[in-house]
């Protein structure tokens, strides 16, 4: 009857800083097992989140009587001493580190600067709702970078809008030409994306920012810990109401991911658009040498990288989202370990958005745009939709109007000639509101840009609206 | 010379209702090109949101002195009459169209209703800027069906959790026993998630509800459109701002995907609990007859289908996202007719949703929690926790509490019994703050379940709490 | 104690037709149940596999002497009249079968037909391996028609090669103009990853064609039923090895629709060289009349809409795989509803193919290539590699000639002028072997095309064997 | 007119490793485009197979009279050297190396081992055609290194198998009971997946194994180089076609992806089976201590943890494998930067697979599989179908035995009894048939395994046949 107590006297004290739990088992885990299960090589990232929220946790457990305020002061001290020390790691240092993740490593550490203390700290707590803590501190960071990101490409993109309101190019559906515009309404087309990335990323950031910690593992937590201090500490702005779904939620991870797919397409299709009117055929603008590449093969090559790869990491955002999306389809609720595979997602994710948009905004700022190139492209077929609106505005139905400078676009094709030089006759033939009107003027590319006043539209007038405007958002 | 003004005389003119456009052309197209393009079979849906914006477009064009008042009565007359016809037409009628697209439908009958004046309509509009109105004017709707079906699931947890407060059971991590909660906890951790849904669905539906008529094909709108009066009339919330994005952007079809999807996971997890809860093994759940189904050949069967269904369906509602996100990336600015295939991609979802929610609504809202097998599943080994805790009021470190009752917890898989039954002498062997402590007492779930009374914790007063705060969401 | 048997007896029978199960029931399903649940608007396109798998398993069912051959012939003359009324079935009667799915509608009207024998039919089978059998009978058939599909294209860029083995036209990397080529050359690479593609679709057809009838729910099926000639009467070429797995493998659906999406990639990059080419700015390709549309709004416009289209399918059919493979993901083994998703996505699959191949294989067949201007696109600067080779092959190690022919590029962009204009002082000023070389024959594209004729390259040998080896797969 | 030469003449040349190019820019690039642009970080794991094309390429120039038989040694043994060196490189060596990418490190360093020679030997090659060869033999190693981690998991559950042909366990069809199944048949339903992966992988490997070295940057290969000796000297099977498609195809790393993700998938629902069967509600099986993990709060926790991270990482893997595919839609052909991305996202799947596979291969070669609560399991009422099987031998219709069973079920429930409780006049009432049966030897769950003896059932001959068939398959 003696024995089992014996059995479990005799059970050696856990390995120091390996692993959190391990008193109910006989043998550790294989290799194969630590290989897949160890988080540390990637969690470390959020050492400083960890030591942050546990600094916290100490004075809330400290305000709660749990600890003695004293042993509050020790654990907060203990930590600060475990982030100086970490603070110097080198890679070598990291590698040598056989933890099970971080928030065993900074406990591990803890002891060593803070003694027996250390083990108080994890006192109502559990790694469910710490990791969700720290990943959410980091969550709000990443955030917040990312707005800086997508500010500097916006900005570049309305700078260089401000300098070409009057510059004519075509714009394109379906890439045919379709009617003229400022050059500077081009750039803002792609401003504006990225304002409402941004918009949608300040709303998911109301989200990001709850406080999961105090959850314990799953059922609450049992001491008489101040949740709403302890947020105010933190920075949250609120509190997970439910602790089975506190320590699961990742719904703001796919949240930001889908927030940063979203501006990555915005990216892809700016990209599209600069390597498209980069090309010797389009020639609309020149990128900066700053921002191009050479070949290794090809000595005349000028290629537009910084763009094609925004445009192809575009493709592993949308991976990064599906992913984390499939990764939470069906699970049961309550912490999984599926979860883990969260951080890998959201930090290469943020860490693609975080060379690229820099890179795409200097790429922006430093590329010209031909003037000369983007007017020549406007052909006066360009301006069939006017000579269209030319006979609305003379009592001519719209759908006869539209049918009537289709047939000149067909004489001009069958003449082999713009639309501009079809002779006049022509003209009067498809209708006789031609008759008498001063053609020249309606083949006017300015005139027809002017016309365009209404909000959103393409006249300088409506284009410096929306100068203001975005710089407003800042 | 005179040969192309002939030519082009010759032209025959389009044939009514079947094209918007043929005028420069000399073939129509080909059959093949004809079973790809047309969107008719999939955009009818919109016929209703077509007519709508038409008529205000009418207005707008009447006001603006584009047209005359009586003109814009008539047109609005004339889509009356339009929508009268387009309110009987069976499967038969819609087989027999073989107009482009529901816009060109509209149109079509708008001439044989209304006359000449048709032809008027389409002045200053495109289909670029009419069908991303209509698809928004759709996308308001179905954000708001999709509230209300979210709302249906979220009560029907509310509901049942109401009447569940008191009773145990055991949550779960890793799907391992973890720690005792009140059955209406884990209903409540499935109806928050679907809070968030609701929240980010009001967020989305903010930036769904920006107007992009007026914005022409790509350069904006030549006539002096009031378009600030046509939002309002049309329940927009605000403008877009600049024409070559509002032709384009189809963000927030991706967002309501998004949205939808990250719903459709959430119903994933709850179906994934509720399958497993009505298993014979676990036995806590049964379904009502109404929604379970048989099998064709074990006649035994008792089968979960509605939810089984409801987790499939948020793989494909993934894959709308995705395929969404994808058919987005790397096109070029300006409206291009990949777009046309977002329709489809959202149609589909909203619909999935639309018969999901109902029917795990029902589910929820008919089956019985068997309260019996939910406490008997509540085993001592799941109150290691509050032992440890117990110890921690003891002034012993956590950790060491933890490693303590890790000791006990291998005695009692040694001994074969459960840990309430392990012997006195082997807790105070673990622990001297054992010895004289009322062991049965620490052994109590309903305590367990009490003393997580912090926000969020699974205690009755934290419970009604949360219930009465999703009561007052609504 | 009489009670139970009077009650079971009491049971209504089921309603004909309705369902295959209800025995035990006490109620029938709820109507919202009833929509989630109902799959035969979806499944009813199996109803041709479903009889010809029912006529071979009641073939099968009487060579086992489970039924008397009598049996056997009156259930395939039953069959044979359900198929034959079916085949008359408008829209109006599809929608007035209430049935819960293509199966249970099969056996009602087989009841109809054939009386009560139709009621042995089920013996030994389960909606379970019959579903999946009927759905590998469609996935043989979907299979080849892609292949016919795919094909179409192959061959029209193959046909279209043939007349353009001698048309120059610039090849590009990074978009940017990299090295002069052969039409030809192009449209192969075109043709190229659709022969891959069949590859593929070769090797999955092998997988697809497997058949799973015989395994019944899920442990096998109990009656002696020789499953290898019921494979062989059904076309299938080898047979499911377990029953648990073969009731729930889904694999081929996954596969079919990954090769049908990787398709749908190379019709994507084909579709946007296409649409590039046929720019204004490119000008290399004018796409027929049958095969571009035109503009609501715009008279001039020639959209390249089908392969806008075929583009923008491709990011569905990614939508599509993603969405089976996360319906998949983490189903515990065994049928689960989940999987009745799967037919939605593999039709609307197959099905956006359907219309996209014959439409791309059309526009390809009717465009024309404007060999002028693709000729022109061959600036001197194109050949800067072929400059350096020639220095390499007067012993300049390739890196010194790439850094000598750099500097001369960079001259000519100094100087404002083509390369090839650049003055011969500065030939010989980077490179003394170019002092006395006969600088114009350097310049020369058709030379540079010719030279690279090793297996692969673009001259017109290799170009003809490409196209004889494309020929050869047919 | 001295000026451009001058100016040429004094471009500083390139810095020694930097870049491949540069001689046409007057700048290097911005820090941040270096950033997005170098690649070195990800694709220095591809040194081996650079250095091993390198060696093959320039023994091709040497064959090919291209360079002396002597230069084309000094080029091997520096490459030798090169190698020497790098397999001695740490990490701070590598973070150290400023170099482009693998290839311009490779190439400076062979310029420092082999002195000048070494710009000879990117000769008629470029790093378009190189680095897709490198990346291949790279896809050949992991596709045999998948092969093996596949075949591991396969062989754990053959294994496993073999001891339990005469377990009884319950077969599960929407997670409910349905019949008695032999655990061996259970388990060799998640072996056959797997080697249903391998298949395909096979499949892939065929089109891996084909060579682009030789296509040069897009137009081919100007230099006489065998392709044929070279492939052969390489492991290659063939030759890449056409040259501009060889330099762009990825479509080998989507099917790789593809067929990694379906692996994937398939360990996620063997881990779904394992996790819940490790539950304390079924108990089916107990995982070894190696592979559990404990809880840093809950001490008796014993959880699954590798399982779940297998069931997680089928998220990553299915979003690797739709960001590749998204990234590849739309691309216009030819070589683009995009295609960057490939390499991260191929590692990073194969490298998950890597751990993933291991650690599921021991979970299950560890685990124990508690037989006698597997066969408590096997309810009477799984045998229903058995009953119904009974009634059909003696003559009753199926569908009617069906509704009969159905009926006795129903009484069972009624009754509040086991199925084989129900008394037998309840029996004899549902249907005369059973009138002096012998029910007991109805209710007997090794003969109903029994008699699913037909080819893929799981009777214990169909079992060993299978076991028979995977060891044959190794």
């Amino acid at each position: 009857m003696a024995q089992p107590p014996v059995t479990a006297a005799q059970t050696p004290p856990t390995v120091p800083g390996a692993r959190m739990w391990g008193g109910r088992f006989s043998s550790g885990p294989a290799p194969e097992m630590d290989l897949v299960n160890r988080s540390l090589p990637v969690d470390r990232r959020l050492w400083r989140h960890d030591v942050r929220g546990s600094r916290a946790w100490a004075s809330a457990l400290g305000a709660a009587g749990v600890i003695t305020l004293t042993e509050a002061a020790d654990l907060r001290s203990g930590l600060d001493a475990v982030a100086a020390r970490l603070e110097k790691w080198t890679e070598a240092d990291w590698a040598a580190a056989t933890d099970e993740d971080v928030h065993t490593l900074v406990e591990r550490l803890l002891g060593e600067e803070a003694g027996p203390v250390a083990g108080k700290l994890h006192t109502g707590r559990s790694r469910n709702d710490q990791v969700a803590t720290d990943f959410r501190l980091y969550g709000m960071e990443a955030a917040a970078a990312l707005d800086a990101g997508l500010r500097g490409v916006q900005q570049a993109l309305v700078d260089l809008a401000e300098s070409h309101v009057d510059t004519v190019m075509p714009a394109y559906t379906h890439m045919q030409r379709a009617q003229p515009v400022s050059a500077a309404h081009w750039l803002l087309s792609h401003a504006w994306p990225l304002a409402r990335d941004r918009e949608r990323l300040a709303d998911a950031s109301h989200r990001i920012a709850v406080m999961p910690l105090g959850s314990g593992a799953i059922a609450g937590c049992p001491f008489p810990v101040d949740r709403v201090l302890l947020k105010e500490s933190l920075g949250f702005r609120g509190l997970s109401p439910n602790s089975v779904d506190a320590v699961a939620d990742r719904d703001w991870v796919a949240e930001l991911l889908f927030v940063g797919a979203m501006a990555a397409v915005h990216l892809s299709r700016l990209a599209e658009d600069l390597i498209l009117f980069a090309t010797s055929e389009f020639g609309f603008v020149r990128l900066s040498d700053e921002y191009s590449t050479g070949s290794s093969l090809m000595p005349q090559k000028r290629n537009p990288d910084a763009l094609e790869l925004a445009r192809g990491k575009a493709g592993r955002l949308i991976g990064d989202l599906t992913g984390m999306m499939a990764l939470l389809k069906g699970l049961p609720s309550g912490y999984n370990k599926d979860l883990q595979e969260d951080k890998a997602a959201l930090f290469g994710a943020m860490d693609a958005l975080g060379v690229v948009l820099p890179a795409v905004a200097g790429t922006v700022a430093t590329m010209t745009i031909d003037t000369a190139r983007c007017a020549a492209a406007v052909d006066s077929a360009m301006l069939a939709t006017d000579l269209a609106d030319f006979l609305v505005r003379r009592g001519v139905p719209f759908r006869e109007a539209h049918g009537a400078v289709g047939r000149l676009v067909r004489a001009a094709e069958g003449l082999g000639c713009p639309l501009s030089a079809v002779p006049g006759e022509v003209f009067n033939h498809v209708s006789t509101e031609f008759v008498g009107a001063d053609l020249e003027a309606l083949f006017n590319a300015k005139a027809s840009i002017e016309a365009r006043d209404s909000i959103g539209g393409t006249s300088p007038s409506s284009v410096a609206h929306q100068i203001a405007e975005l710089r407003a958002i800042g």
